[in-house]
């Protein structure tokens, strides 16, 4: 299969090279795009080495399958015309996460929405990260009610974000200068930051209304409440978030705990006696989210649940799910 | 007044003597207790030099007010001694926090409660800057529910939770190598961990419960449902909380501002359209603590807030509230 990643030189981007050769997907020619800048750099793949070419319409126009780590404008620009030249696109921005027709996927919870859809969109990280461990739980207890708090990695602003938090942090510790900003709205060395994206008029921000929306649309659960405080803390590439539930039957930690160990894409971490419990440094690499501190809740009683997840925010959070959905799309199965 | 701070070298022992001094209390003599090992170590104060000297109960009998910053088997060990020797002791540790005969205080909210006790606990860090924000709520509008995530710093554990911060990160990004532990469970440079002070049967940690039962006591409501996640993330001295709350009455994000900026030890920081919303890198050094993110739950609706709470952990957290308190013992006060 023809494959190329658009928007090759991020964060997201180097990871989809990297998982698709630990995946062994099927790449017959792999094509790394990226801006002007990085063009004709040549760079070690797992399909060997291969030149950054400059991303136009027409040059990525003869792929089976294209990968996009890209800005939102820039997906709504080209995304159309690649699927209209019959390219198949599992875009990672939010340009089309909330269209009707445009399948929004985590294949643990929904690949049958995938469909005949040439056009898939691929997550927000915090929210693909909390479904994999809500949806089993849903399908066994009933979801009511969702509260989520986050801790954020850096890596969720890009590859600049985890350099931002690199050279501010030894600038505080190293230089003994106070700490600056470019990437984030406010210096994140030693600070916490509870502002993602813009502020809506609801006063969240559209990351916290992302994981709101996005949510419902994989959880096929259009009204089902929930609300998220977003918060960017120093670290590299590991989103953590703090969730309760209500659930609609009762759910006990033991009850729990069984079904989610059941769970495709789970990692339930969950030994408290044994200092074990999901954390960044444990989750960073790995594919399966972590789930654990899971306890019956004092707010909703036998009804409800806390319970902590971590996440990769550069794979389940981003390449790992968008190769993970293109492994699934009929459309590029080749029949046996 | 003779003050004795018991506890003098830590972190809270320290703060407690500048904030003595800031707020110009009545010390006639001041006296810094610590172990053998730092006693003769000749320390400035706002009150002149003064020579530690080790602890002991007859050393310290003749104080008027002891501020313990001690831990809490020092605390049981000694306290009950200091009162029945006439001190009136103010303990920051979790010794006495539950006993029904022992005041548990935040002025802000309950002074009252301090009677004619010569002891009296200072809370939990994280309650105590949960509650400024709470109390005025609840009069305003009833609390049903409280929903609180925590982003603590390394200062709750103290100067070796900070040092080990500043050791470790340094040994990450200066030295190369990876992390190490001594004071946390885990290493906590570029980490979070869902883990402060110990597993109880429940599965919550002790740090969680206590958000749990010194809330309820302070704001004088046995069975207020609170549940928390207790997380200790890689900053240096000041608490982060996302606060979910379910109230009695209709509330607005205006009514709730309104409110709040009314309440003592309060500062609403709630301008979202100029970046302004609480942050360690603000709340560092401030007496009040700051509230935003202020708006209306997407779970609980028109009966439910979100919000976003920082205090320092050394000063609202501990060593400002524990002189807050001292200034508020009728048994201190001189006479008009």
């Amino acid at each position: 299969m023809r494959v190329g990643v658009i928007g090759a030189t991020g964060a997201v981007g180097r990871e989809l090279v990297e998982v698709l050769g630990r995946r062994r997907f099927p790449v017959t020619k792999l094509r790394l795009f990226a801006s002007g800048r990085s063009a004709g750099t040549r760079l070690p793949t797992p399909f060997g080495e291969v030149t950054i070419e400059e991303f136009t319409p027409e040059a990525a126009r003869d792929l089976d399958l294209a990968l996009l780590a890209v800005s939102g404008d820039f997906a709504k620009k080209y995304a159309p015309g690649l699927v209209a030249a019959g390219v198949t696109v599992v875009d990672n921005s939010s340009a089309f996460r909330l269209d009707d027709d445009v399948p929004l996927v985590v294949p643990e919870v929904n690949a049958a929405a995938i469909g005949d859809a040439r056009l898939i969109a691929n997550p927000n990280c915090t929210t693909a990260i909390a479904v994999v461990a809500l949806a089993p739980l849903h399908k066994a207890f009933g979801i009511k009610r969702v509260i989520v708090s986050t801790y954020q990695a850096t890596s969720g602003a890009g590859a600049e974000g985890m350099a931002e938090l690199e050279r501010e942090t030894r600038r505080v510790l190293v230089e003994g200068e106070k700490a600056r900003n470019e990437v984030f709205a406010h210096p994140i060395a030693f600070n916490v930051i509870p502002h993602i994206d813009a502020f809506q008029p609801n006063g969240y921000t559209k990351e916290e209304m992302k994981v709101v929306w996005e949510t419902r649309k994989i959880m096929g659960l259009p009204h089902l409440p929930v609300s998220c405080t977003a918060v960017r803390i120093p670290t590299m590439r590991v989103h953590a978030e703090a969730i309760t539930i209500e659930t609609e039957r009762p759910v006990t930690p033991e009850a729990a705990r069984e079904v989610l160990r059941a769970a495709p894409g789970v990692k339930v971490v969950d030994d408290v006696a044994n200092k074990l419990y999901p954390m960044p440094l444990t989750a960073t690499g790995q594919d399966d989210c972590e789930v654990g501190r899971i306890r019956q809740n004092l707010v909703f009683g036998d009804h409800g649940l806390d319970l902590f997840v971590c996440g990769d925010q550069l794979l389940k959070g981003a390449a790992l799910n968008a190769v993970q959905i293109a492994e699934r799309i009929p459309a590029l199965q080749v029949p046996a």
